[in-house]
């Protein structure tokens, strides 16, 4: 089982931060929630569910400080725009009837292990949507860095692979942020799952070849309608997998669905800074001068999305997710 | 107009060393037919139509130096497998009835000047699809750099900018080697023609907004049927192309078809080392011992190919190129 990122330790947050890996493993240490803002602005740690958990501790950290909860509140769900989980963390946070700190941190160690059990329920809902000797394709890091533990999409994996069914993955290598070989791989390899890292152009061919019996992806918002929000490069693989009538399935927490938000177009999709395009680890790769345009994430309409996998189920199209 | 890549001078070849740009500009000097097959081989010069010619002066610095011809051209061909330009220009420089230095030199310097002339030529041809006020994608480096000069799916982009017709131009970056961030970026900053650089995986999203009008790409050897070998991602690129109803071009040399390739199965398709993915300029991005799958091409079959622009004219569907 690998690692998890979030540890609460002493009164402050310990955050792994994924910036740095696998080259490095170094442990942030968070004492107030501006930090843990900070933090998921900059992508220390990222993953929908895992926004959300380390949203509640910086709550956690606010309540401890006295700080305002609305205040800590806004600041928070200010860090990124297009993950639902963090909003719904902090609405859990705002929903309790206290803001004594042990109260606020209880909930907050709450959330990170109904997480953990949660991907295990998904784990196992989605293992059984995958066919033996299977060889996966994924995209971005959807595993135990992505969440509390154990992963989401990573997590349907490792359950299959705990159950013999998978074969070989592909992990897409997911660029601007790379997460996908620097994440992804670091956790297959201690999982010692076979696989092998591929540029995200190479993923069409590897389907007509048929080198792939199914595609699997997490998700940063599921609207009521079943449209999805996740890293971009999702929706091309969503429509090359159903070119070659291969399945492509959304495996998230049920609280990654967002029946407020009625389809994919009313999901904000946050377009971050040039320098992840024009630069690698500091490195500058485009010329002086090089406009970029850089979506961070895209929508997957619900016809192209075979299946949903939460911990309380699979979903199919028609999705009604409406309240 | 930008840079040649390829200059004759003193009875030596100087090559812009492209694994350089955009962040320096270094001329390589090539003595012999060996430092050119070593040069095509690490990529120094890269593109279909490029490759071609230089192998053509390669054989001109064999001639000089009283080289074995079928030596020679054997170290040649071996460079790369894919692109059947380096091994019509062989077979073309085999043809001649002299191994007099003179000779072969002056048949190099000929293929050079059809080379930037043929690529007008497919300009010209392309335009005329290009709608005006056109949103172009394309994949890959396929401008000056890429061939003698001017550029084949560049190279309509170029003439169609000269007539006014394009609005924006969106370059995939192309991992691995990034050609599209690096070398077409640096040639579009220079034609003062607006673009912007995206991440591969973005390409689906732009389609689906309405944002691309037409993509179009190189072809490094296209079947007598019309399937296409061009830069891996490509194909995928085709397919979304398809899915969204946009018209997808390739653009190559009449020497790209193969007539003796009969489909796509047959051309071999070069595996390149890992550390193009595991690697960025020589900074590590993937974890120890990640392993890696890394095609440097894909095939298109013919039917997503709307229509193959060369210097002889537009060819549409079904294609036949068989001799």
């Amino acid at each position: 089982m690998s690692v998890q990122p979030l540890r609460w330790e002493d009164g402050k947050l310990l955050m792994l931060d994924q910036r740095l890996l696998p080259r490095r493993v170094v442990w942030l240490t968070l004492r107030t929630h501006a930090d843990v803002a900070e933090a998921i602005r900059g992508m220390a740690v990222r993953g929908a569910p895992a926004i959300g958990v380390a949203a509640a501790y910086g709550m956690a950290l606010a309540a401890q400080a006295g700080a305002d909860r609305q205040v800590a509140m806004a600041m928070l769900a200010a860090a990124r725009p297009t993950a639902v989980n963090l909003f719904w963390a902090l609405d859990r946070i705002a929903g309790l009837p206290s803001w004594e700190p042990d109260a606020v941190l209880a909930e907050a160690r709450r959330m990170e292990e109904e997480d953990v059990a949660c991907n295990r329920a998904i784990g196992r809902n989605g293992a059984a949507l995958v066919p033996e000797g299977a060889n996966v394709l994924t995209v971005c890091n959807t595993g135990s860095l992505a969440t509390a533990g154990y992963g989401t999409a990573l997590g349907v994996i490792r359950a299959a692979w705990e159950q013999g069914k998978v074969s070989f993955v592909y992990s897409c290598e997911t660029r601007p942020r790379l997460q996908g070989l620097r994440l992804t791989a670091w956790e297959l390899i201690q999982d010692k799952i076979p696989f092998a890292g591929i540029a995200d152009g190479a993923a069409g061919s590897l389907m007509r070849a048929g080198k792939i019996d199914l595609a699997i992806a997490g998700a940063d918002r599921i609207a009521a309608n079943g449209d999805t929000a996740n890293k971009i490069g999702t929706y091309s693989l969503a429509v090359l997998a159903r070119h070659h009538r291969i399945p492509f399935l959304v495996a998230a927490p049920s609280s990654t669905i967002d029946p407020k938000t009625a389809s994919g177009a009313q999901i904000p999709i946050e377009e971050r800074d040039e320098i992840e395009i024009t630069e690698i680890e500091g490195v500058k790769i485009a010329p002086e001068g090089c406009p970029v345009v850089n979506p961070s994430f895209d929508v997957t309409p619900s016809e192209l999305v075979d299946a949903i996998v939460t911990e309380k189920g699979v979903f199919r199209a028609p999705y009604n997710f409406a309240l």
